[in-house]
């Protein structure tokens, strides 16, 4: 297809749409959807996604950028074009618990979900055979706590060869270390079993259970340094009672994980996030 | 405040959203919040919805009005600019159950709801007390369908007398008629209590309870002259199960029906939809 | 496990709960969850459901059965009592879409719906290669409406070959003969993409997109001869907008169906469901 | 009505449910609702609620007591048989923000929530007027920290002069004294404007925006001598977006406030919740 994606982030002043939707227009490009938001239109802080059919794509998306540079100049803009063409190319990491890579693989095969999947990479074997079921390759990387440089330095070999823009935790249990994170700035997606702030850290359900809260959660949030701290892409919940044990809360837990996780990770494959302060604005 | 609302609808093409945000910045508009939709960049209908500060109003609402008239002419647009310092003047008609009408007054009395209120018009009695403890003209119209003629004649001449922009029906039980409503055009806004196009017409919690559904839901949609056929502005559901009686249910109902009509109305209020071949577009 | 569940229908009337729990209790058995309902203590129906642990199970399931007999009689029961550890056989039938399989596979394989599936049904060859990587038995029966009935000869053989217990239409688009139907009464589950009574019958997320709705739905429900009548057992929603299209619905109606389909099978596979006056009552 | 309420917290063994129904069946009650939970079949926890109607009601209820007493003895219960006809004098105490008591009054004017009001205590004047609409006693009780003693004390009296059952705190922002609350233990429902456990403490709704959490949240709790620790009686959310200031998220958790409070209450009034280890069981 011949669809683009312009991301913009700027001190808010007059004239930034004008300015932008003219240079669109002037490049025959047909607006599909257009987001935008300000945190204050005095001296506040401007954000925008255009969407844009153009027949000068994909051919001519170099020039574009090139000719959009001084728009962009002239607003102090942070920003990206890309072509929609230009699928990511996602890892997935995972351990033992196997559903939230079930839910990406299965939205993936559906077409729901439009990543050019590179790796399955996991410390475990147990999703060897799933993952070459869908046709996908599959690194077994065994790890612990006092291997963790050498593992990370095979993790961060195969994300270089093949050159990955999305890191998805899909419930891999192991802490990456800050010169890991620090390599991927806002490129790795993790679902947390709880609903955070709550709970942050291990065993949410448990605390959960002993709490006795009448809801549980999930949240799909990038990966910073502070532990559970990143800026949160996605929540959803789902009621429990009196009744349900620590082991029910983690069965109840998986169909909200999964499909806080997946929607997350669509989000960002679709270019809909920007991250601010520590949060995101999902266009 | 100095904030206005310009809502547009018109066959899309390119050019538009440059055009229209150029004059706002021409006019030293600040973009608060900006939506738009298109049914297809190709040939389909665009339709906008921008809400923006200016210092030229309120005084030159005229003015940007008048300037406003060429764009409208070039991109062949049906369009509305208004001050959002305008509040609609609006009339509320109810019957024997209140719960609709108590959550509007309470939202309207916490400041939530945006409306200038003037009058709260019934066939009973009921109401009269709360109302006038708001500081609310309260009208009282007996009526029963042999007499509908002249009833409405007394509330047409109310509804003209006060110049009412918008007329709530908070459940109110009574069939208006097709000159009624046609003098409305989408003016009107209707709470059923139903998820329609389910359970269309009478009775929808005892008809829900005989087909054992699981979700009953509310409906607020503007009235024409198909029953339950208006647009549909906003609906919600609330979970129910065997145990309920069809007096639960009608209870459970309550505060779905009132916040789904409250929601409506608001959105109303604020000038966030816009009604395309029997749906809203809600911005 | 030694667990067991006993379910009654009968006509209220004092003394049956007493009755029923001294039974249990004089055969060494807790209980673990019991659930009751009565449409009204005076004249009504009464229904329980009782689950409990005896460490006569599963050895003396037949002699508990015989012992209970004579309450039954005097209460004039419909009952049954079976054991947990009888696992019900369970076919799946599928055409094309297969994201109500897919789910119905992943829970059963991680151990969240405990069903012992003989085999997998479909029209079409799509889905062969994924039944099979589970380690399912696939059976390809070509269909369409002029071979009817040879094709529910070889379906039924299947079954009976297999005595099965429970189907389950996964997104199976063919109509069922009322032979195929009558002989399966309330062991057939039907997976609808609306939110019945709402869009009976085929295209509902066209219908659903033309009529404007705010939400759309699915519908879980045995089937009966009557289309989309039987009784319903779970429903939920998922909120769209103006912005989504028929396939946009299409998309974001799979979640839903699939969650829905999934949640009613469990209910059936524990013998939590009792249908009633063409309702089901959920325990 | 000749409804009774008997709640049960014992020791599981068998023959617990065998006994109660029998001596309800003895005393010509017919169950109406009957819930049941046990922490585990093997020396767990037991807790029971049972509804019944019964002719011997209102005059036997003491005669019933007597005669319960000797099955309480026998399995060790913690337990209480009351008429629904009691209903329970309640207090509100309130500070400046509205929502959660008119919610309270409205659905009590309504019928929805059955309750003897005896009085609304608030330490403004913004309500009296409100309060005295609905015909209920409005106390005025200026407080602050340095004079909290006698702040409690006048409150004291007046619990004690209308023998007070329940005191619910619909937003009173003032920190009740360890005396005070172990007066009344089980006895005080409060509301907090958070998804407890995330934002205990004061400012929630400024915190999750800071924290730029995509859900918010409410929880109504008894409360103890730990500040927002008391047993969770109930929680929901409502989801919150990027464009959503501090001043918004307020306004929109205040819908889900007053929910949350008015079921909690609800289900304190119809003797739903049992505390048991710092949390409910709600039956």
């Amino acid at each position: 297809k011949q669809t683009g994606r312009l991301l913009i982030k700027c001190p808010d002043q007059p004239g930034i749409v004008s300015s932008v939707t003219q240079f669109l227009h002037k490049n025959e490009a047909n607006i599909i959807e257009s987001n935008q938001y300000t945190t204050d239109p005095q001296d506040g802080k401007f954000f925008m996604r255009i969407e844009f059919e153009s027949s000068k794509l994909p051919e001519a998306e170099e020039e574009l950028r090139n000719d959009f540079g001084s728009i962009a100049d002239t607003f102090d803009m942070e920003w990206s074009l890309k072509g929609a063409y230009d699928v990511k190319k996602t890892a997935i990491f995972v351990s033992k618990e196997l559903h939230c890579l079930r839910e990406l693989l299965l939205e993936w095969q559906s077409g729901d979900l439009i990543a050019d999947i590179k790796m399955v990479v996991s410390n475990h074997e147990d999703c060897k055979e799933l993952v070459e079921s869908f046709g996908l390759p599959f690194f077994h990387i065994p790890s612990n706590k006092d291997i963790r440089k050498q593992v990370e330095e095979k993790q961060l070999k195969l994300l270089k060869d093949y050159d990955i823009d999305l890191i998805v935790l899909a419930r891999y249990m192991q802490i990456l270390t800050p010169d890991f994170v620090a390599a991927h700035p806002f490129k790795i997606i993790n679902i947390h079993h709880s609903f955070l702030p709550a709970f942050i850290g291990a065993n949410p359900h448990k605390r959960a259970y002993d709490r006795g809260v009448k809801l549980i959660g999930a949240t799909s949030h990038y990966v910073t340094n502070d532990l559970d701290e990143g800026p949160i892409i996605e929540q959803d919940i789902v009621r429990v009672d009196h009744r349900d044990s620590v082991n029910d809360l983690k069965k109840m837990g998986r169909s909200v994980e999964r499909i806080v996780l997946a929607r997350g990770v669509k989000w960002d494959l679709e270019d809909r996030l920007i991250v601010h302060e520590n949060k995101t604005i999902v266009f």
